[in-house]
């Protein structure tokens, strides 16, 4: 028998820690003081936290290495149901009820492709890795060609026109060049935005195809040493990875729906998705198309920011003598995958509940991305259902959760999310997300405000991967300002946070020498190479994730931040009227400035008594407090959603629509700043003055109800 | 019979322009009122500046950049003497006064040299450019090798190191690395630092040899086409040029005294000039050695600052499988060659003088450096000459200057600074350099504090080259931050500012797509293609310089500013408190500011009458004011000059002795901040407490003198 945590004896709560909130930006969120919302310091959640962090093993994060990256799974292939078969063993056998979440889902796979030279000279290029004697991964039979899911077929012949990195500004200076891609082959190098936006603007400026490569200067030489004697892209790495753009995550056919077998589905003819082939290219092929280009060069004012690290100066047009062919097929149709969710079951609370997720599926053997992620998630499995044997059990449920077919598009976590909206919204306390996560030993995280303070009080006590202190004085050591990302899209997070207002994080170790992202080459052999064998980052991340999903699982008074929306939604008006300015328009956001302020003063009047209960003990009084905090970030959920975009329902943070991968904050207000509309930017300050209404009548109710714990 | 200008009638000062003087940066220089000590509105002064400028013409330099750049003109050749009558023959016809000063200077010129791959293959690489269809000149039999004039004589084979740039923080960061360079052949890219350095620090750290190449990201297809389709630096551009870094300018065998033919010599093997063998290469010599590299990859936190834009992943270390060979053979010797000097006599005060000049020897052709400075001062002295035969005549006289040998390590203009020191000290107003400064359409001026002003107001009236307005509003629109550069090593200036305290500066138009920087291909025909053939930045710089060379060869009261140096001064003493604070030492700077306290005290005197005097009338008085303002530069001469470097004279400004081209501001104090020297900080405090205690009594005096007007 041991100690419950979440249900023992609690020591005070320490007044010293009682600290004034200040108008910080949120970019200073790391350093100071720690928040009374914080987690307090607690003997038995101590003994807790340390119990869990020793049980972490680094030879148990290699073997489930090994195991889930012994072959290719891409999602719904036999590979992939292997690696869902052996995730579903492994956690029973830990001792958790798994549930097994199937859903059909419309994906695309390959099924034959070319990029040739046609003329000056006529020359096929190969679409694959080449193989490595010193990684015999890489000659796996079921290892893909390179593809984008979701192009268009066709086979078309052209001119070649480069697009830098094919950014929405990298069109518009395009237009401005008076440069015509109509009917011409867009050539654009990876980076700088969502690839799928890539192949969008591309589309709407009328080309008939795009080929993507990875440029050196990104990920190759121009980096460091290529694949295998270093970790970057050699000349035939290819990045493969989704392009679909439409304004919702999830399963393109079944927006707001599980897709489940029989589920209504949509008309896939009238789904947005590409129309034109798009194909990627390692930069040896790139090089082959760009060295015969013989059309306009860069104009001097774009050579900085275009020309890239192949060795010729790039130029805008290929000119009339260098036509190219790209042919794309590729097959859409209903995957049958499954999500898998191993649940350990609260000891006080076990509705509630802390999921810890990352994807299994992969687009090759996927050693990084998501295995770097998905053995922190079943080693925090395995040493949580370990301390729960031992006797150390959560107060509330703690779900571990592998989702399928997230390169397609997020689509498991999202069918998920949405097959489970009403209970997640009642009960899911956040989502910790930990795609590709142990890449390097540097920690970063992005996160919704509210778990910015347990991120940071849980970092103080695990040591970083470097071997240089904990987590926390590596953050402060290597940030000038320290600070935590903002969520944007691109992961598993996007269900939770932007349609169900589930406050959601993504931790991260980054810092390794290369990148094999989403190419053949991102096989174990190559991880041990480039991010090392040691698992010190997996340990890491495991730690920080056990840490944060104890704390959030553990204490009578769930530790959601709700302080930090004042600081980070005054710094958000504040990012929002420099964005304003910048784009030359006037916005009054006095209304907006005045709910927080109300929201503010709320506030304090509930930080105060929250510092006195000090941890404070279980009682149904406590249980009130933590549903109304977990109702804060609720509050941010518009039923309306998004201005064209209506599954993305959270008014505080979404994808950027023109990029995809970075965040927007306040995009209600960013969307009408963004398209200079004044009348849209009154009334979208409106939604934002009711959020902080909510707010503040939430925040006076907690006061009520901590006032009787 | 023609108005004289500044003898004539002038019109009341224009009180509105009289500004109280603010403590603003030395960066914030350009906009704003104009100072009550540039010049003022003045009619006269107007006519003479519009005729200058009207009879500027595009024409007049092309046929001077035709007859210049007819043949290659290394100092002391006979294509530089044939240079040399020309230049003396068009003085002449110009009806100006001529002068050949003739000097015999140590010089080197090369003999043989070879750069070989001995492992794993053998092979012999052209140490020359390749000649060019689309530019015949290219193939004149009388261009040289590449070669680095004063490189050791040697023959050496051995593994190689790359050291990026060569500069001391490269060499610091190496040994730190635990690299050893000794007996090896160090390969530093150019750019980071003058030449010589890269020379000195590897003969420092005990290499062998050394080979210098031109990195394409630096000049190439990284920053645009490569000539001759663009102006870049193609593969086989060489950038020759001197690495002497012995701590005087001029001829290295006279310090302080005239190289004449029979001057009393140094022993030229007492003088430290480099041992090891250097040679310059163009990329595609760097890519051969470098592509088979197999040592020490960079590591990871070198790559952003060391990575160049070959197309492989540079390494630190060759490997012993790479041996390379290096020979060079030169001869140095005493060259007969010679500045030329044609006078415009002033009306009025004859011995003042005011000097615009650039050097006549190149490394080849040399049409944009120098020539496309060297138009420009022939240009001058022909729109000049043309003004006074049409009885538009300055107050003082004019002279217009080419030196010889600038190139081996800026010797002609120090031989005549040396030869003329006292004249020059007592009369000199200011020397204008136009070294290589028609290379583009966007002006930039380096100037000494003193000279800011009348480059400002002059820069109002002329047409900018872009065509859009004048050179002040190109000037206010482009910098974020307007302002001059200060003034750092490298070129002719060096004499007259940093031994003589003249003030000077230096102009020049930028923006060219494209650098043939001493090399072969520095053509006319590289220069139309690039720069263009309209001659408009030629045009620019001869109307900037004709215009304050004008302003301060005319008006009663010579327009340089003292106030400037209230400014300035503050700025650097400011920047200097920064540099010991990044250096983590303490300095007590507070009697210096003392210093320019009452300095400035003193100036607010002066200021409020100078204002009031407007442009003033010619007189003994106004000659005596003129006299105190040319003592305001000198004031900042210390006979004992700055520690290890006694040639250095001026303590407002010296080149940087780590890097050479750069400038550093307050040396003296500079230096010793940079050897965290406290005492040595204490001691040239005092010097500067000496120089502003200079600088007040003066302006005392000035105060005086202008009352006396």
């Amino acid at each position: 028998m041991g100690v419950t945590v979440g249900a023992g004896v609690w020591p005070p709560y320490h007044r010293g820690m009682l600290a004034s909130l200040c108008r910080v930006a949120a970019a200073t969120a790391i350093a100071g003081t720690p928040s009374p919302w914080a987690p307090a310091p607690d003997a038995a959640l101590d003994v807790y936290e340390t119990a869990l962090r020793s049980t972490i093993d680094p030879s148990s994060l290699r073997t489930f290495h090994d195991a889930l990256g012994r072959e290719p799974h891409i999602a719904g292939t036999d590979g992939d149901w292997r690696v869902i078969e052996w995730l579903e063993d492994s956690f029973r056998t830990m001792g958790l009820a798994v549930e097994r979440h199937e859903f059909w889902a419309y994906l695309a796979r390959p099924v034959d492709a070319r990029v040739e030279l046609v003329t000056p000279i006529r020359h096929s290029f190969r679409l694959r890795e080449e193989t490595l004697d010193a990684d015999p991964d890489t000659a796996h039979p079921e290892l893909e060609i390179g593809f984008n899911a979701y192009s268009g077929n066709g086979d078309v012949t052209a001119e070649v026109v480069y697009v830098n990195r094919g950014r929405r500004e990298d069109f518009i200076t395009l237009r401005e060049l008076g440069v015509d891609l109509r009917g011409k082959i867009a050539l654009a190098r990876y980076g700088g935005n969502y690839r799928g936006y890539k192949a969008k603007y591309a589309e709407e400026a009328g080309a008939a195809g795009l080929i993507i490569y990875t440029d050196p200067a990104d990920s190759g030489y121009g980096r460091g040493l290529p694949y295998p004697e270093g970790g970057w892209a050699n000349g035939t790495s290819i990045q493969r990875g989704s392009i679909k753009t439409i304004a919702y995550s999830g399963d393109p056919l079944t927006p707001f729906r599980p897709a489940t077998r029989d589920a209504e589905r949509l008309d896939p003819a009238a789904v947005a998705l590409p129309n034109i082939p798009v194909q990627p290219v390692g930069w040896s092929v790139a090089e082959a198309i760009m060295r015969r280009m013989t059309g306009r060069a860069l104009p001097p004012a774009l050579v900085k920011e275009w020309q890239g690290g192949l060795p010729f100066a790039y130029r805008v047009e290929g000119g009339a003598d260098l036509r190219v062919r790209v042919m794309v097929e590729q097959e859409r149709r209903l995957v049958h995958t499954a999500n898998v969710i191993a649940t350990l079951e609260g000891a006080r609370n076990p509705d509630e509940l802390v999921i810890i997720g990352c994807h299994h599926d992969a687009w090759g053997f996927g050693a990084g991305d998501p295995l770097a992620g998905l053995i922190a998630v079943t080693e925090a499995a395995r040493v949580m259902a370990d301390a729960a044997r031992n006797g150390l059990r959560p107060a509330r449920s703690v779900a571990f959760a592998a989702w399928g077919a997230e390169e397609h598009g997020i689509v498991g976590s999202v069918e998920w999310c949405e097959a489970n909206a009403d209970r997640l919204t009642r009960n899911a306390v956040a989502y910790i997300n930990l795609d590709a996560a142990a890449m390097g030993p540097r920690f970063g995280a992005s996160a919704a405000p509210s778990l910015k303070s347990v991120i940071t009080e849980v970092s103080r006590r695990v040591p970083a991967a470097d071997g240089r202190g904990t987590v926390f004085e590596q953050l402060t050591r290597d940030q000038a300002t320290p600070g935590y990302g903002a969520l944007g899209g691109g992961s598993d997070h996007i269900g939770f946070y932007c349609h169900l207002g589930i406050p959601a994080c993504g931790l991260s170790g980054r810092g390794g020498q290369g990148t094999a992202y989403h190419s053949n080459y991102d096989t174990v052999a190559w991880y041990r190479r480039v991010v090392g064998s040691d698992y010190e980052p997996a340990r890491m991340i495991t730690a920080m994730a056990v840490g944060v999903a104890a704390n959030l699982a553990s204490g009578p008074i769930v530790p959601l931040d709700p302080a930090r929306y004042v600081t980070d939604g005054r710094a958000q008006v504040d990012a929002l009227r420099e964005r304003a300015a910048t784009l030359g328009i006037e916005i009054d956001l006095g209304a907006v400035t005045a709910g927080i302020d109300r929201f503010e003063e709320a506030l304090t009047a509930a930080t105060a008594v929250r510092g006195r209960l000090g941890v404070g003990a279980p009682s149904a009084a406590a249980d009130r407090v933590s549903g109304l905090l977990r109702e804060i970030d609720r509050a941010w959920i518009d039923e309306g959603g998004l201005a064209g975009r209506p599954w993305f329902r959270n008014l505080f943070a979404a994808s950027d629509p023109y990029s995809g991968y970075a965040a927007w904050l306040l995009p209600a207000l960013r969307q009408a700043v963004e398209r200079r509309d004044a009348a849209a930017i009154r009334v979208q300050a409106d939604r934002y003055v009711a959020v902080f209404d909510r707010l503040t009548a939430l925040t006076d109710r907690l006061t009520v109800a901590l006032n009787a714990m």
